[in-house]
Order: C-alpha cells, then sequence, then structure tokens
C-alpha cells in the first residue's frame, strides 16, 4: 500500500520524519504499531551530547526499552539510568557495563538491591529512611544519592510529590547514610516531565544549590549532581533545540554547582520521543446527536494500548491523515475499547479531516516515548502496541 | 510461609474468602499475584442467575478473561458478551456456542465483523451509522442492537458519553438498519458501573422503556432488550446481595417491558470481582517531610499493572494485613514505577497499620475483576499482573 499523506502544516513540523513516512507509507499494518528510526536516536543523542559536554547521559530506560534502543546507545557511549531489575538486566545484555547503569528508582525491592549489587551495578538512588536501610544491608558501602522534592516545576507535566524528600530530611538522610557504611555522594532532582525551555530551569536549580551549599557546610564530600530529565520532545508546542536547550542547562548548572565532579543527566522522552511514529487506523466517525457539535472519532488505539499519556490531557501527539488538505473540523477523540474512560481528548477536541472515515490511516507523530510498555496486555482482548525498529 | 491475617472487621466484610485465604497464607510470591477462586465465580454465577431468571447472562469478558473462568462459565451455561475478535476466539476455545455470543463492542474493525459472521455469531452492537453500514457489508442480514446513551445515571462511576446514541438517533438507526437489510432487534444500554442498588436503575430504566415505545409505534419490531452491566462488587460500601439485586432488577423491567421476548444482562465485575483477591508487597514506607501528616507506602502492584481503576479514586479496594490489630494510621498509596502518576490514593489517604514496612504482606481484596488485562507489558520492567486460578 502506498499513502501519500500531505506535507504537515507549519504548526505541526517534525523534523527529519523522511525515514519512516517512507517506511509506513510502502506497508500495510494490521494493528497499532509504533515504528522506531534508529538513526533519529542516533541524531538525538549526538544533538543532547554536544550541549551536555562533560555530564553523562544516563538514558531514561523506561521511555522506551526496546532492545535495539539499548544496544545502539550501548554503541554511542550512552549510560542507563534504570527502574527495574529487568530494566538492569537488559542493558547488561545488551553490552552496557554495570558502572554504566544507576538504579534511579527510589522504590526498589530489597531482593532486586542485593540483585544489582552482586551485577556490579554501584550507585543506587534513595528519598527514604528505609530505602537507605535496604541498601545499606543488600549493598553495603554502595554509593547513593538522594532525591529532592522540587515544589517550583514550570514543566508542561509537573511531578507530584510521590518521589524526593524536603531539604532538612535529606541532610539527615545524607547523615544516616554515611553511618549504615554507605557512600551518599550527591543528589538528585527532577524538573519535571517536558519542561519546554532551559531557562525554565532556573528556580528548581536555584532551590538544589541551596540544598547542595548546605550539605557541604555540613561536613559532607558531595561529588555527584544527577540533573534527572524534563528534555523536552516536540507535542505541538515549541520547544528549545536539543543541543542549545542542553548547553543552556548545563551552563546554569556549572555556574551553580562549580566543582561537581560527576554530573548526570537522564534524559527519555527528550531522546526517543521524535524518533518514532505510530501508525494506527479509524475504526468509526460517529454522532451521539444531531445537537452535538462535535463528532466522535474512534481509533484502533487507546489509553490502554499504549496512549496512556494523554491522562488528563496532558500530552497532546500531533497526528497526521491522508486527508489533511480538504476541510477539518474539530473531535472527540477515543480508543476502541469497551472502557468509557477509555478517551483521549476531550476537553480540547483535535482537529481532524471532515472526510475522516473508518477505515483510514492515521499517524501520531513523536510517540517513540512513554507508548509501547504502557500499553495493556491484553485489556478488552486488544493486542498490545506493536513495536517495529528500522 | 504461614501469615495469620487478623479478621476482616465489619467495615470490610469478604464473603466466602476462606479458601482464598487458606491458598494465600501458604505460599510466597515473588511478584504480585492475582488468586482466583473459581467455585467462587460459580456461586456468584449461581446467585445471578437466581435472580435474573429468565434473562440470558452474557458474562461480559472483559471484566477477567482468564482461560479457566471461561471454561467454567460455559459448563454454567452462560452466554457472553465480547469486546473484540480475541474474546471471541477464546470463547470459542472453550467451548461457548457461536449464537451465545454477542459482539458487544459498538467500535469494531470491519475485517473482525466479517470474521466473526463467519464464525456464527449473529448478534452485533452498533450505535453510529457508520457502524451498521460495517455490519452490513461485512455481517450481510445479521442482527443488531442499538446502544443508547443514558444520562440519568446514580452509579459509583458514571460512563462517559463515548458509547451510545439518543432517542432521536438511534429511532434513526432502526430504520436504516432494516433498510442495509439487518435485523434490528432492540436496544442496548448501561446503566454505569457498580451501581450499588437496584433502586438505582429506576431513572434508566425509565427512560429507555420510553424510547422502547416509540420505537414500537414507529412500526419496529423490537424482541430484544439488553440490560448491559453494572452489578456491583463489594468494594467497602454497602451493596445489596446478587440474588436480591438481580430479581428486584428483572421485576422493573418486566414492568416496563411485558411483552420483550429477550432478556440479556451482562455482569462482569459482579461475577468476578469478588472471586479475587492480589497478593502484593510494601516495598517502602517513607515520610517526605517531617511536617507531613502522612506516611506514603509503596507497593510493588500500582496503576499500570493492575489497578488502573484507582484512576480518579473511583474504584477504592479493601486492604488487609497481618497488622490489623494494631494501631493504624492514614496513608498515601502508591505503586513502584518511576511515574508520578502512579499513585493509587491520595485525596482520601488509605489507613495501615502505623508499624507496616517493606517487605510487609497486603492482601487487596474483591480484584478479580478489571485488574490482570489492564495491566502493562513491562511498564518501568514490571511484570504484568501474575494470575493464579484455583
Amino acid at each position: 500500500m502506498t499513502v501519500h499523506f500531505t506535507p504537515l502544516t507549519a504548526a505541526t513540523p517534525v523534523s527529519n520524519a523522511a525515514k519512516l513516512d517512507e517506511y509506513v507509507a510502502a506497508r500495510d499494518f494490521d494493528k497499532p504499531t509504533l515504528v522506531i528510526d534508529l538513526d533519529r536516536v542516533s541524531t538525538q543523542f549526538q544533538a543532547l551530547k554536544a550541549g551536555l559536554g562533560r555530564a553523562d547521559i544516563h538514558y531514561a530506560v523506561k521511555a522506551n526499552p526496546a532492545s535495539a534502543i539499548i544496544a545502539r546507545l550501548v554503541d554511542l557511549g550512552s549510560h542507563f539510568d534504570a527502574a527495574s531489575k529487568a530494566e538492569i538486566a537488559l542493558c547488561l545484555a545488551k553490552g552496557a557495563r554495570p558502572e554504566n547503569i544507576s538504579f534511579g528508582n527510589t522504590i526498589k525491592r530489597s531482593s532486586d538491591i542485593a540483585w544489582a549489587w552482586g551485577e556490579g551495578i554501584k550507585v543506587f538512588a534513595a528519598d527514604a529512611a528505609e530505602e537507605l536501610e535496604k541498601i545499606a544491608i543488600n549493598a553495603p558501602g554502595a554509593s547513593v544519592y538522594i532525591r529532592l522534592i522540587v515544589e517550583v516545576s514550570e514543566a508542561d507535566w509537573p511531578l507530584s510529590r510521590k518521589f524526593g524528600c524536603d531539604r532538612d530530611t535529606a541532610l539527615r538522610l545524607l547523615d544516616m547514610a554515611v553511618s549504615l557504611g554507605l557512600k551518599p555522594v550527591g543528589f538528585s532532582f527532577h524538573v519535571g516531565s517536558q519542561t519546554r525551555r532551559a531557562d525554565m530551569w532556573t528556580p528548581t536549580l536555584d532551590a538544589v544549590s541551596q540544598i547542595w551549599q548546605t550539605a557541604i557546610d555540613a561536613g559532607h564530600d558531595l561529588s555527584m549532581l544527577n540533573i534527572g530529565g524534563g528534555f523536552p520532545a516536540f507535542y505541538g508546542e515549541e520547544i528549545q533545540a536539543p543541543t542549545d536547550y542542553a548547553a543552556e542547562v548545563i551552563a546554569m548548572v556549572e555556574a551553580r554547582f562549580p566543582n561537581v565532579e560527576t554530573l548526570m543527566a537522564e534524559p527519555g522522552r527528550g531522546m526517543v520521543a521524535e524518533a518514532g511514529v505510530i501508525v494506527a487506523e479509524v475504526m468509526l466517525v460517529s454522532r451521539k446527536s444531531e445537537r452535538d457539535l462535535h463528532r466522535w472519532v474512534y481509533l484502533d488505539i487507546g489509553r490502554f494500548s499504549g496512549l496512556a499519556e494523554t491522562e488528563g490531557e496532558a500530552i497532546r501527539y500531533p497526528f497526521q491523515t491522508a486527508r489533511d488538505s480538504e476541510p477539518m473540523g474539530p473531535c472527540i477523540l477515543a480508543g476502541p475499547t469497551c472502557d468509557s474512560a477509555d478517551i483521549l481528548y476531550e476537553k480540547r477536541p483535535v482537529s481532524f479531516p471532515l472526510s475522516l472515515k473508518s477505515g483510514d490511516r492515521v499517524l501520531i507523530r513523536n510517540t517513540g516515548a512513554y507508548t509501547s510498555t504502557y500499553s495493556s496486555v491484553c485489556f478488552n482482548g486488544f493486542p498490545p502496541l506493536d513495536v517495529v525498529v528500522i
């Protein structure tokens, strides 16, 4: 099948999608499929690396753990941030060296800590006394960094208070780590997912640097700062280009933490989102009532088969169809399951061609991050999002 | 391992959990596991059937498609409501007869309609003109029922406007079905998930019966009413016992639809929820700050590994630990992933023993419905919810 899509408008530019476009245009897909352009991942790694300078990139594996992506990033010299035993095992299997993998989840099973330590993982995150106790028992002498809560975020998707601890707790945890025989090497934080411009990091960096200085003043020999993620992907709203963005962030970091020995950054979304496109299909276009302003459009992919980040309409993906040069109109967009919560965009409807109909292909752009792994195993009998790496 | 759990209090009664309790108390689990008591499913089927009388039970497969549950329900004489090709294939593989399976999703892939028709499925749902066209082409002459929108719900979890159409649209669709060569046999509706008492069905049944009468007056020979689901499970708030509930609903239906030939009911949650318990484990107990009122408790299961229905804190599962006789206090409860949205209960904290700690077992009661299939394939590298049927 060859479907010719009209060029994207200025409102929805997509960078370097030619290889993806060519691949999907030449093929039929019988279920929703995420296609990843591995070379686009490489390009993005190099672009981020050019800006991040001496900071080590620890790719946030959870963003997309496709084997080929991990293998490619190993080849490029990336380090890795792992959320679980399975993610560590994956990185090791693809050739990552254990000293280049951090166990960044602050919530770890004791037996997984022991396993990781046995595999040579040296650096663990913590934000609570009980977690330090678990690490001290299962990875005696390990390096730990304390995750701070940051409540000054300007991100599109600010994080909850689920992770991190406040200043006083963090200082106490540093002391406790020492007394438990661990090596407290520094702090981590997270500016919030999808922080679109580098200058939005300012209040967070200011807050963290004050805590850092307080810890130094208290006699702690801190050597490592993990600046976390937040590196944005393009979803329709303007973002700063990756090299500029990363360079500006690092300049702000160096100004506030001039003597820090090791810098870590954990791009995930910012590394892989733009390297992926989901090929989906319209299942149904309907109206509930003649009085309704909007059509309902149902796709073969929804919140439970890969588009979990549409919850609360937080992430708004760019869409593209072969009819985008025709007259457009607003739609409520929903997934194919019998679940009434499986609605993608309703409060802010999306624009689709008025002629859109069942069977039409819909491309969902920049969906390389936080899609495939969210897929349910078989909710309503629908298969997980298929992944093809080219 | 044998863990002796304290008896549940009057506030959290669980019916007939002895077999589950005995099974889980005698075993270790190294990952979150849903244990299903198949005999409890049978008991519930018989209890519902005793109340539903002449109505056919079409088990909503999506609630829990475990093979053993489907096989048991086939043995018991249940019919099935399927949301997809895979669910139909499962029912057929377990011995269900095709004439006892309805294809109840209003959003169907054309090729799946054709496949189902070829397999002998005779009854299809629709709520839109385009869906009728798809059915007419791919299942010529099939029976169809039109799903109505009901906007008078008193359910704990009212459904969105994703499914169904209004009266005028429904009447037009009946006409259209005839002109397409289909057999429009009746209507379906849904009172909303977890409708706790039968009397809460009154406004919905009143509204549907008016539309039914209008259709009859317009000359449509309707023979089938599908009353959908809504049959509740016990999650801590009082619910009516299943036989009483079903009998009262059917009495209300018979009073309003005296001559209807075929009645269908689609219990899902109400059939299997109380037959399941999830065995989970505490990963971490922490405080973000000394000033915080509540502890944070992190389990090894969260919104992305089976507890999706905690979204918006809609469904509140009963929890049980071995320390429940000790002093209790409020907690914010969260899952194990690095996702800040992976929080189960925060607005209304849950009560847990003050002595709760990492490694403690937590039983999550009445979790047999809408859990396992929602599990992500491997978000953050965590495995899907394991399922054991006993």
